[in-house]
């Protein structure tokens, strides 16, 4: 099995090639390939609907160049979900988006699942200072429970690798958000189930010019 | 007061540049300027939410164009309303979408108001044979009314100037979507409001790419 | 265009009669005349549902005699909107209430629209020390906002003509609501439509007897 | 215990004083002593919103009359519950509508459910012909059930008796609602407790005058 | 009359067999036979679904226990209402469960109605220092108040008997909850309706092994 | 990793005892260990929330066998979810439902999930007739579609096996139960999280009796 992890944002310096995930292996199986790539425009991360809108086009670009490469499913690399419905529309594969799929697996594990972010700490910074992203979290983590959360999800991929940390010091499961949106495009892809041609029907032919 | 009425879609031939709109003056005040531009890139209907997706990076830059250039307010004129809530982030005028404007409006008309669309016909045929498409209208008005909408709304900006024959034909009224638009703009201006920006705050500053 | 404001309590004094509203003529278009008249029967201001209900009937007998006057529609000066869904069954022009118009077209400009009032003054009080008014007002809105409101609607019609201010003082819209009412019975004579008579159809002749 | 009827309609002829209640005897425990009176103005029926409007005054006024003389509770025999939640804050005594209390107890016997009344056939006609009354109330019943009704409710209190016919001839419980209303106001007084008065305040003094 | 009150917990000492309730007659009419019963398994107190859960089919051994012995209607006393949907299925008489009755009749005593606990007094603690429970019950409704209820229910049916005191402390209403079921179970025979059989159908025959 | 399927319903002839499940082994990876085993006491098949309440404690028990025995996950085998709620109170290993998981995950395929039914053939009638049963599961997936579900999912675990056959003849994607509880199980082990302590608390020690 292949999936493509899509980060929808500019690559830092070199890292914007398709390039195997390192960080995706430990979630999914050992015969699973993933593979991962950036959009070549839009933001440099993703923190607003301005955003999210600027990157979408270019996300379902790159879920279409994955369906035509063999590819059996597609995550899209975002809390936000850019492009994730319009790529539904435009390919046959599953496109998985990690807010949607980790909404609905935390409402297995609790009542009002809600997501996390390390107040304060803008997406770009997040990897400055680890343990002062850990706390933000941690205390953001609290609030939420405080106000009637009984399950909670990482809000932003780049906190990848973090929630095992949290779900030991926390009462409640945090769900990591990448390795959530992983592991259900390959549950998909084993059950030979796609999205629904009625929920996201194929887009007519017509001219539509996409600059670059 | 002048307000910017955004196309969202290709210009056919050589309408794509700055114009006034005519149609437009029908609904508005005539101290109030409208006018109207296509976007540069995207596709030349909108008609999914593929079609939505390329369009909106190409409408929050025409919404940017707008406020810097003195206009008022901003319309967009299409039912699906691409790209309206990032342009409200970016800018500090009016961001209106008719189908917000209108469902809102309807409300105050009727119960359980519904949009209606020619069944059978793209968009890019609607003016092909106008009363073939009214016909499949008002056909359609007839299954919604009958499915429990008691009021109704035209489902597309191409189809404006029709809703005043179904209006007669009907015992529910039919909104007009982009007249609808253009008195909510021109009211929010004269009401001296704006949208909320804890709702719609501005995105922080940061690399960007948009091709074109 | 002719639009009767109707104010749902008793007159003060000599304001019982039909006269032309001076407070209307700064939101609506020249060309558009604005009427005010009290009501004969019914409470000195509404405060309760006790209240809404002594006013509801004479509102509507206001509604039918602007009908019968050549009126093309009526806006009721309460934010409890008393009487307004009896009138549009009984009449075939608009009948505005600013409440349902001031949530809806906040509900536009932000997330979660709330009406403010000064607590802890009652109505027949507001004009009796506007700075102490204000700042109660004040109060409120960073209250509403503090709990969630990302766009505010100003309680009470005697309140008109603060909005402007509080709109410079806080972070989110404040939508004035006698302005919003008489700009949205505008705009629905513009557009040329009226409530749906699926949803107010007309009573039936009977037998009806209301003193006074 | 003593309960007042309201009859929130203009009597017939002579019918309009104070009288003792033989229809709600068998509901009500021997004890329990059911006066019923009409409003003195207000419709011949009520079949709109208008005329739940024009009554409502009229039946507060006869829960502030009942309550002075000593009755323990109020029931207003009409399923459009005229007047209630303002009589809730005119009095401390229970004040029952049968729709809000049928609607309830409804959904205790099963999913879904529905109000029903006799199609085509006006309120002051339902006695003329009871077969056909009769007939068209199960006509509507059956329609209901079709549309996924699991319990229903009589929709107007001019049908109260025929509760139990319908009931053996359908698969579903029917509700008699004046029935139902009087032993929701029965089991009030017996359980001591009234409506709260965060939820219906008691009204301010201040000038209201209605005529009559 | 005769109605069964099942006591879903097991007997303490002799208690366990069917006998007179003394505490039911205060709440239903003198010719209303009220007799009560435990169930022979399950836990000795129900504070958790997993209580629920073992309690349940015995309940529902009871009801059909109660139909076959001329009972009119059963009451199951335990605001979690256990086994009382699954009862419904299995018998023709009305099954009553507090929780589902008291939400009902609160909601027309006052907006949100929520049920109040003693915090941190276990179920078989509450009768041991009755002060003390009466204070943590006063305390639960005060927060509850706070929080936006406007009516409440006395949370454990082993709280029967106090909310007269809290009635007379607090501005809302507090419904006794055992009291509540019993009068609705009465209501119910009397006005003869039972559960609708295409919400709650009658359970196909087939093997069904339940030891004890 | 060890699950352990709980079949919740008596086993026929010598099926009872823990065996290896073969129909599951598709489903999950190589080193994934399924077994299976037949609660001792309930019914023959779950049809009716009469059937749920008589299996539940039984396979509560099951579940807290499993996790003595070294279990990482418990799927229950009945699309009816029966006694997973107090399960997950009573273990700390995650217990899955195949309603609640497939609803899950079906709402990411398509909007408005329903499950489907071949009408009229009672459970343990199902592989009577595969051909015969396959037809009514196709037409009942047809109906579905027409009333709007845009996902499908396989509504008896019975039924495992036939979805790959309806996903070719149909427009929407249809989801295998068992598979999809199965591969959520396996997900949520290897994310490492479990259920809320919030939401399932653990239950407090008392005395209980559950004979058999």
């Amino acid at each position: 099995m292949k999936i493509l992890v899509i980060v929808p944002i500019l690559p830092r310096s070199g890292k914007g090639k398709l390039r195997s995930s390192d960080s995706a292996k430990r979630y999914v199986r050992p015969d699973t390939q993933v593979d991962s790539i950036n959009i070549e425009y839009g933001p440099a991360s993703i923190e607003s609907v301005y955003d999210d809108t600027m990157a979408a086009p270019f996300v379902v670009r790159k879920a279409e160049w994955a369906e035509k490469n063999g590819y059996d499913a597609v995550v899209v690399s975002c809390m936000m979900d850019p492009g994730v419905k319009a790529a539904r529309e435009a390919v046959d594969i599953p496109v998985i988006g990690p807010r949607e799929a980790c909404l609905n697996i935390a409402s297995i594990l609790g009542s009002n699942p809600k997501t996390i972010l390390p107040r304060g700490i803008p997406v770009l910074q997040m990897h400055d200072d680890p343990e002062k992203t850990y706390q933000a979290l941690k205390k953001a983590a609290e609030k939420a429970i405080q106000e009637g959360a009984e399950a909670l999800v990482m809000g932003c991929t780049a906190l990848s690798g973090i929630a095992e940390r949290l779900n030991k010091e926390l009462s409640v499961p945090v769900l990591e958000n990448q390795g959530t949106a992983l592991k259900v495009a390959e549950m998909l892809v084993d059950l030979k189930v796609t999205h629904s041609k009625l929920t996201y029907p194929k887009p007519s032919e017509k001219k539509r010019i996409l600059p670059g």
